[in-house]
């Protein structure tokens, strides 16, 4: 069987919407990720940071993936993450993903403990890899050391790749910093190892040096133009295009992250329920949520067809 | 019905075992659960931070936390670590505990996102003790900024003691930063909020201002002497006994710490298969061990009936 072709492009982590109760939602989940798929994005990275993923269990997440599939988005688009903090965690979500069909997976280290050697990062990703035992698996570690605390390093990655080339497939580099993820391309990306940018505002940069694409919050709410920059990034009006995200992305960053992209989904969709984020998170405060929507407003910023 | 006998004095976050194949091992796991109930532990804070907790699945711990009931440990010493990520975790695993009829459950705040607001973590506790809705529940909460990076401040267990009297229990301070314990105790502990110090450094400083007692991961191999200090800590001679636990917490904190414990069961047990952890920590080195277990052995250290 020929190897499937790898993912490209701009990929969303998916905002998942909860009910009243704080229960995933899922018609309104699987609507989101339909209209993404239709309006630019061409994989979803659901279960991300941006999901509030690690604020579900593994059976909340398994659920939404398998309605996610039966729902029609194909499974060879998606990328869940599936890292958790438990090895047993981790190979359940990877092994169900992998059946699934899921293109490939995004990873994170567990990230209870901090100050682990790359050692034991080492040995939690090669368990779950052999656990798992598929060949089907793409997996693409998760670095985003603001957030996690525990970061991928590049030694970590060349061990990885050398024992499991082909599985080990890529990375989203959500440092904040170019100069990791140039490091990252310069070393890897000639072995087939595809490193997305983990923000839509290093994305002409990682193309023009070798890396795949993005996976970026802004993605669940200005798909068009970032895929716009993807498929138009040897043109002659690339920087323009890229300066036009990042002005996007500077105003949505402003204020909290996850809720602000919540609350753009829920004004720009007429959707109030979107607004709803499970603890340790609260929503977006009213003057926040005023300033980016008339920021957007005024910067010409539209969701058409939401 | 009268409330509950409060749990006080000397708790061990238990180390859990694993067999070759990283599964917990059920036997050697209770067998040394009542070990250190016969040798000092007034209580066992079992999947706690040196448990390798967060390491394992809700059901791996659940399934050890009724092999130790059934196994005869009493439930109400019991008081384990409960607090998870997601949401739904903490409320199955905390329920489960009450069930059982644990004498409290020690719980960490979500940590995966960094910098949340109290009105955020206020929601996630308030969220988990309205689900869990039992009167038996004692919960106590778990500051460990240096490994958590999320802290219980003391505005937000002001809040939560008032809206929860009785329910709010006390707390396990591992900052290792006396003057945040103190800070506690002169806050809450005449509202009957007990305060535990995170280590048995602060043992004896703790019980003179009002707390009561320690969860101190040395308690796993130390059981005997600290409990000492517990039960003489108005004698003339305290200060004298808490020198020496401190001298036998400072030569094992020399070394990483989990990995120590373990393999200080393993040497003090004459059993090698206590040295297993799981990714992604790593055993210690040879010449941690032996640095480790010589210095406790020069000291007079030992294990009796281990």
């Amino acid at each position: 069987m020929p190897a499937a072709q790898r993912i490209t492009g701009v990929l969303s982590p998916v905002v998942t919407p909860f009910r009243k109760d704080l229960s995933p939602d899922t018609d309104r989940f699987v609507r989101h990720c339909k209209w993404l798929m239709n309006h630019g994005c061409s994989g979803l990275a659901v279960f991300g940071t941006n999901s509030e993923a690690n604020s579900m269990s593994v059976d909340e997440k398994l659920e939404l993936l398998e309605a996610l599939v039966k729902g029609g988005v194909p499974a060879s688009a998606l990328m869940p993450g599936t890292g958790a903090c438990a090895l047993t965690d981790s190979v359940k979500m990877t092994k169900a993903a992998v059946k699934l069909g899921c293109g490939g997976v995004l990873m994170l280290p567990p990230f209870y403990y901090k100050g682990v050697s790359d050692e034991g990062l080492y040995r939690n990703f090669a368990e779950i890899i052999e656990r798992v035992g598929d060949d089907r698996l793409r997996l693409y570690l998760y670095h985003i050391p603001p957030v996690s605390n525990v970061p991928i390093t590049l030694p970590l990655i060349e061990r990885l790749l050398s024992k499991y080339p082909g599985i080990v497939a890529g990375a989203k580099d959500s440092s904040g910093d170019w100069t990791n993820t140039k490091a990252m391309l310069d070393a890897f990306a000639k072995n087939g190892f595809d490193v997305f940018a983990g923000s839509e505002v290093f994305l002409l940069d990682n193309l023009r040096n070798g890396g795949k694409g993005c996976i970026t919050a802004t993605g669940n709410v200005n798909p068009g133009p970032i895929d716009n920059v993807f498929r138009n990034w040897r043109g002659a009006d690339a920087d323009k295009l890229q300066a036009g995200i990042t002005a996007t992305r500077n105003i949505v960053q402003k204020v909290p992250m996850i809720p602000a992209l919540k609350a753009i989904v829920a004004h720009f969709g007429n959707d109030p329920a979107w607004k709803t984020v499970r603890p340790p998170l609260t929503e977006l405060s009213s003057a926040h949520e005023a300033q980016v929507i008339t920021e957007l407003k005024t910067a010409g910023f539209s969701m058409p067809g939401l």
